[in-house]
C-alpha cells in the first residue's frame, strides 16, 4: 500500500536539488562577503517563544502553528519563522558578549506554517535568513538591504523592485497609533470583527486586513511617515542616502507596514517586477526590530534581518528562464566487459575516486552499448574500457567522449593520467 | 523572561557551524565522486510510514517518536530516520522509472528521537545518509562501505574499524530464525518479558537485548553465518573479495545483527578504535534491505544505505584533535575616521563585495584603535583606511596586515587593486 507525502510538503528530487544547492551556495558565499556567519537552531522550540516573539494575536500564532506536546507534556512548536529562534539563541548563549558586535548571523532551514497550500506557499518551506544584532547604525539597515538585493542578482534575477518604509521609533509609532484610532473609531462598526478587536490593541493591522481592504477609510488613513519624530526622520533619511550611495534604486511606500509591535524604523520588501507572477511577486521582506531581544531576557539592543523563501526564489528563476544548467557531469565512466572485468572495476573506481575524480560504472550487468549510453546520459568526459584483452595486457582503453579519441593507458596510471588530461 | 532551548536539542553557534560546513562539504564532494545526488524529503511524514518502514515492534516506533496530530487530525511524525522517507519518495515519485539505475541518493538533515539525552545522543540529531536503490550487485555493497570509509578518512579520522556481517537472504534468515527459536525456547522463561514476546516474532532481537545480554544462552546461540544458503554465502564472499580488492581492511562479526525483517545480506558498522570514547565508538552503520520498497507500493527491488551522525563525527574529530582551522578570514576591513568617512564607507564596501571580496567595517562608532583590533580578530588580510585626508584626496590607505606595508590607492581602484594583490 502506498503512503503519500504529507499535504503541503514536497520532495526535492535530484534534478531540483542541484538548483537548491546552486542558490544556497550563492547565499552562503554572499554571506561570507558580508561577514555573516552561520547559526543553526533546532527545528522546534518551546511554543511560548513564538507566542512571545511572533505575537499572540497574529495569524501565525493563532491559526498556523504546528504545536504539539512531546512525551513529557511540554508544548513545542515547529518553528514558523527564523527570527525568534535566533534571538532566543542569542540571549541563551549570551552572544551579546561575543567579541564581534554587531553579531551578523545567517541561517538556512525549513519553516512550518499550517496554511492552505497553494502555488508558492507550502506548509513546509525553506528559508534563508539573516539577523544583524547589536547595532542601530542605519548603515547596517542599508547593508542588509544591499545583501538581499545582491543574492537575487547573483542568482540571475533582474527587474527587481525595492520598496522601503519607516515605521519610526516607539514615540512615532505611538503618535501614529493614536491617529489611526481616531481615524477608524467613528466608523469601526463597518469593519470586520477582527478589525474591531484590533482597533485598540494594534490598529496598524487594520491597514493590511484582507476583508476590509476596500473600505474608503483605508485610503485616507494617516500614514506613518507623517508621524515620524525628528530622530526617526533622520534615521530614515540616512538609510536612503546610503542606498543612493550604494547605487541601489528604491521607492518609498508608506503602506508597507508590519503588524508586530517589535518592528521599528526601517522596513523593506523586494518584489519581482512581473505582474503575472501573482502570488510570488514579493520575494522577501525584512526590517528592524526593537524590544524583542530584551523581552526574551537579553540586553536592550535592536536587530535587523530578512528571511527569503528558497522555493519562491527558484520559482522566480524558473519563470524568468534563469535557472542555469548545474549538472557537473562525471569525469570517468568505466565500461566493463565480463564478470572478471566488472569485479576488477571496483578497484579501478576506487583509485579514480581517491584521485579526486567522479567516477561510476554499471551495476546491473548491462551490455556494452547500454553502458556507453549511461556514460552519455551522465555526461561523462571520459570512458575507460576494460575487457578481456585489457585484463590480459594490464591496460585500459581511455576514450575522450567529446573528441572520440582513444588511447591505451596502463591500468595503474589511469587515475593520474585523467587528472593530467584535465589540466 | 528567558525561554530555553528544548531539552535534547542544541544550537550550533558560528564557530561550530564552520566545522559542520567543513564535514558537510566533504560528504557532498565525496557523494559527487561516487555519483550520488541529493534528495530532500520533508521533516515530518505520515506516522504510518515509520510504523511500516521502521517496524511497529521497534523501540523507535514504540517509545521514541515525536508523533502528533496536525490541525486537520492527521497523525504525523518527525522523521526518526532517513531510509523510510527516501523509499516513500522513491515509490511516490516513481523513481524506479528514472533513467539512472541503481538510483544513488544522499540526504542531509535533522532526525528526531525522544530518548534520554546524553553525550553523543540528542533528541534532534543531524544525519548524512545515502541510499542506493535498484541493484543487488555486491559491488554496490562494497561501494557503499568504501564511501562511508572515505568520508571519515577525508575528514581526517584514521584508526577506524570496519565490521561486516551477512544476515543472509530470506531463506537463510528463516533457517536461522528457527534455529534461534529452538535454542531459546526451552529456557525462555529465564528471559525478560520483551524477549519472551520476541521469541516467536523476531528472535534475532533477543541477541541484542540489553537486559539479557549476559544470559549463558546468548554465548552459545546459533550464528547466522552458519545458516547462510549457497546464494547468500556467495554474495557475502564477493563483498569480501571486493573490499580486499579496494584495499579496505575489515573484520567479520557474526553478532552484528539488525533486528528488522527488512535487513538482508550485507550489514556493516564503522567504529573508532579508541575504547575510551565509550558511547561514540560506533560512528555509522548500514546495510542492505529487501521488501521495504515493495511493502511501500514499489517494485520488488532491494536497496542499501547507511546513515551517519554529523554530531558524532565532529565529536570524534574533536577527541582526536583533527578539527581543522576553517576560519576563512576577511579580505578587507575598512577603518573609517569620522562620520563622513563612515557614510562614504558603505559605498566602498559595496564595491569591494561586488568584486567578490569579503569586507566589513565598524557599525558601533568605535575609535580607530578598536577598529584595527576588530580587523585583527577577523583576520583581515588588508585594512583600508579612510579619514579626512583620504576623503579630500580621493585616496585610501591600504595596509597589508601581515607585512605592515602601506600604500595609497585611488578610492575607485581599491577593489580591483586588492583583487590584483591576491593573485
Amino acid at each position: 500500500m502506498n503512503i503519500n507525502i504529507p499535504r503541503g510538503t514536497q520532495d526535492v528530487l535530484p534534478e531540483q536539488a542541484a538548483h537548491w544547492q546552486y542558490v544556497e551556495d550563492i547565499a552562503r558565499e554572499i554571506s561570507h562577503k558580508y561577514n555573516y556567519t552561520e547559526i543553526r537552531t533546532p527545528i522546534f522550540e518551546a511554543t511560548e517563544l513564538f507566542q512571545r516573539g511572533v505575537g499572540d494575536t497574529t495569524d501565525i500564532v493563532q491559526k498556523e502553528m504546528y504545536t504539539f506536546q512531546d512525551r513529557s507534556g511540554r508544548l513545542i512548536t515547529l518553528r514558523p519563522e527564523g527570527t525568534a529562534p535566533v534571538v532566543r539563541s542569542y540571549v541563551e548563549n549570551k552572544l551579546h558578549g561575543h567579541p564581534q558586535q554587531p553579531l551578523k548571523l545567517y541561517y538556512f532551514g525549513p519553516m512550518f506554517r499550517y496554511e492552505r497550500p497553494e502555488s508558492g506557499r507550502m506548509r513546509q518551506f525553506y528559508q534563508f535568513g539573516i539577523e544583524a544584532i547589536g547595532s542601530d547604525d542605519p548603515a547596517i539597515d542599508a547593508e542588509v538591504i544591499a545583501m538581499a538585493m545582491d543574492i537575487y542578482e547573483a542568482c540571475g534575477l533582474d527587474r527587481l523592485k525595492l520598496v522601503i518604509n519607516s515605521l519610526g521609533d516607539k514615540e512615532s509609532r505611538t503618535a501614529h497609533k493614536n491617529a489611526l484610532i481616531s481615524h477608524f473609531s467613528p466608523r469601526i462598526a463597518e469593519f470586520c470583527e477582527d478589525c474591531q478587536a484590533r482597533l485598540e490593541q494594534n490598529p496598524l493591522r487594520i491597514l493590511d486586513c484582507k476583508v476590509d481592504r476596500d473600505h474608503p477609510l483605508q485610503e485616507t488613513a494617516p500614514a506613518i511617515l507623517d508621524y515620524l519624530n525628528e530622530d526617526s526622520q533622520r534615521y530614515f533619511e540616512k538609510v536612503q542616502r546610503l542606498l543612493t550611495q550604494m547605487e541601489i534604486p528604491f521607492v518609498i511606500d508608506a503602506n508597507l507596514v508590519r503588524g508586530l509591535d517589535y518592528y521599528t524604523n526601517t522596513s523593506f520588501e523586494i518584489m519581482l517586477e512581473e505582474p503575472e507572477f501573482g502570488a510570488i511577486t514579493t520575494l522577501t521582506g525584512g526590517g528592524r526590530y526593537e524590544g524583542l531581544i530584551e523581552d526574551l531576557g537579553g540586553p536592550s539592543i535592536s536587530g535587523i534581518g530578512f528571511g527569503l523563501s528558497i522555493e519562491r526564489l527558484l520559482m522566480a528563476l524558473e519563470a524568468r528562464g534563469a535557472l542555469p544548467d548545474v549538472n557537473r557531469g562525471l569525469d570517468v565512466y568505466l565500461v566493463t566487459v565480463g564478470d572478471v572485468a566488472a569485479e576488477k572495476g571496483a578497484g579501478i573506481l576506487r583509485e579514480l575516486r581517491a584521485e579526486g575524480l567522479s567516477a561510476d560504472k554499471d551495476y546491473l550487468g548491462k551490455k556494452v552499448k547500454a553502458q556507453f549510453k549511461a556514460a552519455d546520459r551522465l555526461r561523462a568526459a571520459y570512458t575507460a574500457i576494460l575487457g578481456e584483452e585489457e585484463l590480459a595486457s594490464g591496460m585500459v582503453k581511455l576514450r575522450d567522449m567529446s573528441s572520440g579519441e582513444q588511447e591505451d593507458i596502463p591500468m595503474k596510471r589511469l587515475a593520474a593520467h585523467v587528472r593530467q588530461l584535465q589540466k
